[in-house]
């Protein structure tokens, strides 16, 4: 693509660089945002910039909040024995919107995929099984998509705490295999919530 | 959709005003820019005020420049004398990358949609008729997309030229009816230079 204008150009090539976003479609966003006011480009951009600059996540569950401790952590009627370990935010938004699970989070980050180079170590799962090993859980709800990065990581972090004694168990597989969580049907998901399954179940094939 | 962040909340809002982009989709490209280095976040954020900010547009032919005149219109080995109408800057790469025009062009700005409140007076029209009255030049080219605000555009503008002594022109149709110009492949959009037809003939239909 040749373009009259490096400001475009250049615009262009950073909204390009975002995910699934082509090179027309960013041009296409260009377009629109010069026929909008100015002021509209810059709210964009202000939201953006603070967002990134100022984001925090819980010390706790390591959910993005804007406190120290997020609202889900600091509510006294949730059950903080049950812990429900997620990929990220959208997860955590997903189950809340079944209104089906009243313990709390444990958000990863990621799911371990040599493919995309996220090791382990990348993840917040060093943090989890500490919190296990302080005797403070008393069952762990594994919720990861389930994809084999998902069935990976679930396994890996199972063998560091399959020897404590707790509850290990996984959302049932009312979700078809190779789906994305955050897609699922809110009466589906909340359903495999309530019929999860210990975990040793659901790798063995009997 | 319930954020635990207004930083997050407030990113994706501003994200999702932008046309095509869902709330979902919104969310997903701030969680991957969290996932990058902040300066990629700032780089985007610099790239999108800037452009909006210092955009020029050439004052001959108002497509987008980062010079009073633009290049083509500055080149003095294109025949000034034919004029290619066509709605924005897109439109100009694409035939631009024909390789198959060499005349200079007259950007718009849009179309005629009553539907999108886009009136005449909007778009710049009254400077082609300027052009065209003040002698400068031998033909016009019709390069519209070829849909209902389109049509009404090229008819808009015909019927406040078609007393000068000139040509007037759309490109052939060799693209189909209610295609986005944009999308044509070169060969069909360079072929549909090359074959334009009078305008008279283009909505007679015999
Ligand atoms: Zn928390
Ligand atoms: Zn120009």
């Amino acid at each position: 693509m040749e373009f009259s204008s490096k400001l475009i150009e250049k615009a262009v090539n950073e909204i390009a660089q975002l995910p699934g976003i082509g090179k027309r479609t960013a041009l296409r966003l260009v377009l629109h945002l010069l026929k909008q006011p100015k002021e509209q480009t810059g709210f964009l951009a202000q939201a953006l910039t603070t967002m990134r600059e100022d984001i925090k996540y819980c010390e706790n569950c390591h959910n993005i909040s804007d406190n120290a401790v997020c609202e889900i952590c600091s509510n006294k009627n949730r059950n903080h024995q049950v812990v429900c370990v997620v990929e990220d935010i959208r997860d955590v938004m997903a189950i809340e919107n079944t209104g089906q699970f009243r313990g709390v989070y444990h958000v990863l980050g990621g799911k371990i995929s040599p493919i995309d180079g996220v090791g382990p170590s990348q993840l917040k799962i060093a943090t989890l099984v500490e919190k296990v090993k302080e005797g403070k859980i008393s069952e762990v709800i594994f919720a990861l998509s389930s994809t084999m990065e998902g069935d990976t990581t679930n396994f890996y972090i199972y063998k560091q705490i399959a020897d404590a004694a707790i509850i290990i168990s996984t959302i049932a597989r009312g979700i078809a295999v190779g789906d994305e969580l955050e897609y699922a049907d809110e009466v589906t998901l909340g359903r495999s919530i309530l019929q999860r399954v210990p975990f040793e179940k659901s790798f063995k094939s009997n």
